[in-house]
């Protein structure tokens, strides 16, 4: 790992779409955020919830399954099967809690590329996601361009900036805070540490939308009342759609894993993994990239994904770039948003005729 | 109060500066922001550090106290002398806790309406503030116009967006998620909510800053280390940053006035008090404005103060409008911004010679 211990017995879990062709030439490797998973187009065992992505993967969708070899599989440092804080440490018998090395995106790459030794992908038709995912396709085009034949990182950055990591921070704050995260022994204790979990969810959510988002979705209107309770009770629609938000995804995620993978975010930074020069990070990468972004993304402004794509042009990999017009801010990578859908099928047409793909 | 209750033996704590003239023409009151106080140009006693606007208000200064009698009084709700949260309830003998009544904008306004009254200010020369203290300002002029000569509200806004009343509903749940905040009794029980203040702070704290800021102020620079720890330690500066803003602030603020004070700026909305119509809160106001916003300010943008311009301008109102470009954030109304310092001394002279002052 890259912070310069081996971590033995890792398990990534995993799920996969459509079939492998005989050449092993259209197998597209989909990251995932901060707070998704493995389950990308089926129905999430833990929430009985349908996967994060159905709406882009499946059968004549932009990754289409009747075409490609569809995988994704849990991050490390995750908490839906992949090694991460709540999995057994092999040496106490004991969930690992903070005994887990800390984790980086690189981490989470190399990861990915023994599970890829394992299915006998040689090299990935396609690597695609948006955010931390995102992240992931940047450091897959950097550690390993031979396995890479076209890429689309979404919504992303090669580094969390200052702002980002502030948030991060408080996120984790939040967490550390409740004093059911008992020093991260919660799961040792039989205590999970909701709130501070759910104000940590709560904060980082506002970030994913738009403020023109909010104003439209929720505004000013009152929940189930017609007149505020002069109260501390939820009288505004935002914030029963927060606690809500909160609630939920306390039942879903491991809180340890949200220290790890906010972390990861906050150490990634390709340029400073390259002497500063983030152009470098690229040299000599034949991968096709497809960048993209939104105009109401706040969290990873259209500026990162611009100082992505000029370095893409200073090391010559040939790269064709998408801001697209909408309010829906970050989390529009994982909404209803047609340019997406086009954009993303149409690069992927063009990559497939490049690579010989009926 | 708004909510319906009267709230009896209501205590205000208030500094002046500067002498008012014999034509009680002179008074300038100065409305503070969500975390000030009435420490504006003296040294705060429980901080120890010098007031919160010395760069702003003093003699020669934009708000010059050889020419203008200078009063700023701590908000109702509020944890620096005036009634509050912490205050004794006559009722129990017993620190109100959430037994106060839910406080609004125009509650704090009234309650400044009666220091007024006690000073024998019939009409204020002009009233100032930003963010919340903004919100004061356009409070007065809307229920008190003809006793607001001149009215400059920086910063600010007619109401609270649904992404702002997203966060102080973070930042609430936050302080309601320490089990030392105790139901509000932390005080009888001899506990400080320390960790959830803390955390709300640090989340507030991001907002008043803009991203450009904080990479220039922190990017992604460590805290007194070369390389990353790999751990959940503060690496970062602007991680240590938020952390000592955090711990200060709990030292200095009241948890519950925390609440009080976020929610009184949720429930303001200005248009809503008047039908819907932000003109219509201010029909036949003869007070003149000056209306300042900040360019880099993403908590209370530009759009925001062009909405209170527009209505002034429906309802026949004098004003001006200035939006100062900074990448300060929405910070920059506390900060040494000299377009903010010649804007106000500008304005403040002008209408000055409108009154008749020398």
């Amino acid at each position: 790992m890259d912070c310069g211990v081996a971590l033995p017995g890792v398990q990534v879990a995993y799920q996969t779409y459509g079939a492998l062709n005989a050449a092993r030439s259209n197998a597209i490797l989909i990251c995932h955020a901060l707070t998704g998973d493995q389950h990308v187009a089926n129905v999430n065992p833990v929430t009985g919830k349908e996967g994060w992505w159905e709406i882009m993967v499946g059968p004549g969708l932009p990754i289409d399954t009747d075409r490609f070899f569809v995988v994704c599989a849990n991050v490390l440092g995750g908490c839906l099967g992949t090694t991460g804080p709540a999995s057994t440490n092999p040496e106490t018998g004991r969930p690992y809690g903070l005994d887990l090395p800390v984790v980086t995106i690189r981490d989470m790459v190399n990861a990915q590329a023994r599970l890829a030794d394992a299915l006998g992908i040689e090299s990935w038709f396609n690597v695609i996601g948006g955010s931390m995912g995102g992240m992931q396709v940047l450091q897959w085009a950097a550690s390993y361009p031979e396995r890479v034949f076209s890429a689309i990182p979404i919504a992303t950055a090669a580094r969390h900036s200052s702002q980002n990591i502030a948030f991060g921070e408080v996120g984790r704050q939040a967490v550390m805070a409740d004093p059911a995260w008992a020093g991260g022994r919660y799961l040792d204790a039989g205590l999970v540490p909701e709130k501070g979990l759910s104000v940590a969810r709560m904060a980082a959510h506002i970030t994913y939308l738009s403020d023109a988002a909010l104003h439209q979705k929720f505004g000013r209107r009152y929940q189930d009342r017609a007149a505020p309770t002069f109260s501390f009770d939820a009288d505004f629609q935002i914030e029963s759609y927060l606690r809500h938000q909160g609630s939920t995804f306390v039942r879903r995620f491991d809180a340890n894993s949200y220290l790890y993978l906010t972390r990861a975010m906050d150490y990634f930074d390709l340029a400073a993994d390259h002497g500063g020069s983030l152009a470098r990070a690229f040299q000599g990468v034949k991968t096709r990239f497809c960048v993209i972004s939104f105009t109401s993304d706040w969290l990873f402004p259209t500026a990162e994904s611009r100082a992505v794509v000029h370095a893409l042009n200073a090391s010559g990999a040939p790269v064709s770039f998408c801001e697209i017009e909408t309010d829906k801010g970050h989390d529009a990578f994982l909404l209803d948003v047609p340019d997406l859908f086009s954009t993303t099928r149409g690069f992927l047409d063009s990559a497939a005729r490049a690579r010989g793909l009926p």
